[in-house]
């Protein structure tokens, strides 16, 4: 039997990382079998190209360029670890895919959403989650819990975290709006409140996908 | 004036930066500003993705996560050096373009040409050549050759040049179809003849486009 594919998307701040692992746990309690990753990422060639798009280099990619590294490490990912997992009956939980390429870089950036599905089927052979989970926070939150996580990791917002206000509004808007268009893939989460109240959720969406 | 922009290609072994060197240099030597690059490369970020794609790396490319590296550096080339170029009234010398997109990962792997063409029309926004110069050489030529830079370097083939036989014939036959599909823009000259021979059909071909 084929696994299950779930993907985490949402504005920066969510908490996807938190709660795909918590996901992760409750999964493997049940005794299935669960793989994690991320995006970009996931494999040796894919964090290399996640090093490129994501660090302050004197040469930062284009808006096309970051397009075309998002899809390369989406590719080889899909490809390497992804389907294999669901081809041996795994469950993949992924902490961003293929409408963050939507959000980002299309409703983002500007680049045409239509154009970039056509080229995220060609990154993924049409491979498509079987649920999506959005955890949606407002711009507040968002800024708030960014820059938290910035002062204890000490660490300094990368190249898009960087990107400022009205940036930030189109992407939350486009995450919203491509959940609209597919509401039977998509559930939105508020994720501003207390963590244990949006794990629930985020249970209760996963477990809708297991009767089917 | 807008400059113009010749692009080189053809199989290994078939002379390409040689010539474009040879090129370079004649029309210096006629007062023009020349810019000459290189793909995948000419700007730091295209050589970082060269070395994801053509190094021996446990993790390599799979033909789709290939395709997508080649235009995300050709994306950058394009925007940041090329397009700029030709803007300021400069001729630009490129060592391999989008017909090698189509020669390796189309006729060589087995990715449909069209698609390969709509994806490349996305990293190049459109920009085509005004002239391709496509270099042929017989595979027996292009291997011999192969193996003397080989042995003159003391460097081992990459990834791409370890391709079998069969790989390398589909190579070049392909090449040659894009060259009679479009013979207003190529220019095929036998490169297994003596380098000041193929040098001067070269610059008879560069010729005929300055009169345009």
């Amino acid at each position: 039997m084929r696994g299950k594919f779930i993907t985490f998307e949402g504005p920066e701040g969510g908490g996807k990382s938190t709660h795909v692992k918590e996901l992760a746990e409750q999964l493997r309690a049940e005794g299935r079998t669960v793989l994690m990753t991320r995006e970009p990422g996931g494999t040796r060639l894919a964090e290399l190209i996640r090093g490129l798009v994501r660090d302050e280099v004197d040469d930062p990619p284009v808006t096309r360029s970051e397009v075309l590294l998002f899809l390369a490490a989406r590719a080889q990912v899909v490809s390497q670890v992804i389907k294999p997992a669901l081809a041996r009956g795994e469950w993949v939980l992924c902490d961003r895919f293929a409408d963050s390429t939507f959000a980002y870089q299309g409703y983002g950036r500007g680049i045409d959403v239509k154009l970039l599905r056509q080229l995220n089927e060609f990154a993924t052979e049409g491979l498509t989650p079987d649920l999506t989970i959005l955890l949606d926070v407002p711009l507040e939150t968002s800024r708030e819990r960014l820059a938290e996580r910035q002062a204890a990791t000490a660490t300094s917002a990368d190249r898009i975290e960087q990107a400022g206000e009205m940036f930030h509004r189109r992407l939350r808007e486009g995450f919203l709006e491509l959940a609209k268009a597919e509401p039977e893939r998509f559930v939105v989460i508020d994720s501003s409140g207390a963590r244990e109240e949006v794990s629930k959720k985020v249970r209760d969406a996963v477990l809708s996908l297991e009767g089917r």
